[in-house]
């Protein structure tokens, strides 16, 4: 059984990330997309009417990596401050990964996504959104009876947790443990502000 | 009456953040500072044995504006609660005026300041001090019964407010009056962490 193929918007997102990758990001035209993929510039134009268009996407895709996995979580069963905390451990561990694993290809979808700052307001409002979701939850089953304004308190609680996920931060964040254990101690005295009892 | 003059050492010092402030990083060597000085640069080298030293030393200075003032919120009188609220409003006052007000010549201390981790690390410790007696001081007169270990939960208020003092962070801070309703907003959440009852 044949797979089938994918559609053309996406292959050429797929060959622009491939060229980022492999030629940072002033090789991350139009008309060297089109020119990985054999296809006249007309036809990717057709997709994204210019270069920049072309660029926010693949900073959107790129972005959509690290909400993907941590709407699952918000989405998840877990009790309120227990989802919160997991959420906010797996954010950390997601953007750590990212900006240490390979700081070149990092900083080169990072500059693309700098060039986009519409991309970069939406993926941090989409990260709000998913604690909003979290705190909401709490404010109605009484486990985060603190929880004032959940969009407020989300900002709140983004910002308050920067240190681990800003990429400029991460990336002279120290050791991992360190870092964890940091995050740990913060997410109590969150939890514990929003109303949480009985939290380790 | 005359003004004692002031000691070589800290005229040196005096000479040294002059030609920092004018010249940026690159002029701020014993020979250019012995020279602005009128000195023989025998001289600076009794009181700084390199260049490395004279400039930690002039990176020291710099930091003291910022503990200098908070040193002074931190031993006031205020309830614990209220004075860490405002020894956290003051530092981001003080940073946000640092980094903003004269962006070029912040970058040159900064830079200077970033050859020296270890004078970094002690002012990151001051710092760290500073919160650590505010929060002991809570716990001892009730105020802040949720204090678990002075040390470690004063750095865990300092990283959770990285956004409101953190150089990078500052820069792309946007607006003073959000910033500082978000600073509220985490102060609260901290504050009623630590055990603090009625804080607004």
């Amino acid at each position: 059984m044949d797979l089938p193929s994918p559609d053309t918007r996406t292959r050429i997102l797929d060959a622009a990330a491939a060229l980022l990758r492999r030629h940072g990001p002033d090789k991350l035209t139009v008309l060297d997309v089109a020119k990985r993929l054999g296809m006249s510039h007309g036809n990717v134009y057709r997709h994204f009417p210019s270069k920049q268009a072309l660029r926010a996407a693949v900073a959107e895709e790129w972005l959509s990596d690290v909400t993907a996995p941590l709407a699952l979580i918000a989405a998840g069963e877990a009790a309120p401050p227990s989802r919160l905390r997991e959420w906010l451990a797996a954010l950390a561990v997601i953007k750590r990964r990212k900006v240490l694993e390979d700081p070149e290809m990092f900083a080169g979808f990072h500059r693309v996504a700098s060039e986009s700052p519409e991309v970069i307001a939406a993926h941090v409002a989409h990260l709000v959104d998913q604690i909003a979701a979290i705190l909401a939850a709490g404010k109605a089953d009484g486990t985060l009876p603190g929880v004032a304004a959940p969009q407020d308190d989300a900002r709140a609680v983004l910002v308050a947790t920067a240190r681990f996920h800003h990429p400029d931060l991460v990336r002279d964040g120290g050791n991992a443990a360190t870092a964890e254990a940091e995050l740990s101690r913060i997410t109590t005295l969150l939890l514990r502000g929003l109303g949480a009892t009985a939290v380790a």
